[in-house]
């Protein structure tokens, strides 16, 4: 079952992303998945800058995925909506829908984010604390 | 004299657009300038991406400068306030104040954009409207 | 059965490519493993730019996916090994390894591109001087 | 006088630098000076990786300057070639050449470093070891 987030983040298509046709790079698609990560983590608390410094863990994505239904024209406002469509032991999944004005679905991105013991290098359980915000910012 | 403008930009600094030592790296300033840029003009009703199809003209930077006084850190919102120091006959100076939340300034972008005949390749003056836009905004 | 191919493209990890902790950001490995195939297109005589102008069909790509097995630091050279294990009627996989100087597997990127007609915007069987060409350069 | 230096570095204009004319984004210039710089300083056991760790100060870029004389287009390799016009107290300039493969300069790129105390955050003079090295490579 996939759980649903209320976190939506928007963004508009630059000049220096597109292409000679006008149209986002691909590549780019992961760089605006991961803004809206960044973003969705600072609200809930765990912002990538704060817990850089103190934290006992980091979580390093270990697959990404993109399916691209239509193109993202220069100019063109996004939305992105996160959902977690999966929360494991020691590892969760993002999906990123990327819609268009009217709320059609562009394009579609996943990221596996796998948590990492800074000491050892290892994969460990999620620590309490986030699986719990994770959980709860999942309706 | 310095034309006032009041068109103001907001981003934030991302993870992805910052080095080792959590600051901005130098070169991505010019990209949020370029990005102030396409909606001041976008604001104005010349948006880069309208006037792409069915301009006589384009407007390459022909010159960039920064200066950096202090660092943009990850997570930091930028505001950038653009002004437009120089109007001249074939080209225009726009300027990017980028300020940290407080107000302090902590760089300054400088582009001179040159006007260029499509089919010629070679330099022109400003078409009336570009011009008429262009002073108007900045009072 | 994976076809393999001769192709081989080398890059260097820069600063401005990498995160705090030193390591490349996730989503700069498909600009890599694009700018690979660029390469590969090029040395077939199907060179991105040239056909820009004079072709009847865009290969956009519907798909993309990377597994990251290993982090790439600051400083590393990067080879990366082409591959293209689908070559269907009217789309192709095209498969990057990414190896470190002593040989080991780093991260591994899949693109799957569709033939597109110019003019209908439809998917098209790929033109036949494309697909020999890629039948043969994967032996 | 400008110092000559007989350090030069290649690269290849990529896709995904270019924009909708074809041509190269103005701001990755400075993003493949920086490149050259990192090659630049390595090439001078002077890296900007190895002293990241052990370095008791840092050289931020505190002036970026471009001028554009002619458009890079999609495939061009271009040479860069460095020189020191400036070596100060307590910063020093180094100067980008861009060259297209007939030798004609398409763009040049000036950056001053300014050596910071990574303790103290203030100027400092450069290093003997620094001055040194950045005096002898450039004859």
């Amino acid at each position: 079952m996939t759980k649903k987030c209320s976190f939506d983040y928007s963004f508009q298509i630059h000049f220096h992303e597109v292409d000679r046709a006008g149209v986002l790079f691909f590549a780019h698609l992961f760089t605006h998945a991961h803004d809206a990560y960044e973003l969705f983590m600072a609200n809930l608390g765990m912002g990538l800058d704060r817990t850089w410094s103190d934290q006992e863990y980091v979580l390093p994505i270990v697959s990404a995925t993109a399916d691209y239904h239509a193109p993202f024209h220069h100019g063109m406002t996004v939305t992105v909506r996160i959902t977690i469509p999966h929360l494991g032991q020691s590892s969760f999944t993002t999906s990123y829908n990327f819609l268009e004005p009217e709320g059609r679905q562009h394009a579609q991105v996943r990221l596996v984010h796998c948590c990492v013991d800074i000491t050892t290098g290892k994969a460990r359980v999620l620590p309490d604390t986030l699986r719990a915000l994770l959980a709860r910012a999942c309706v």
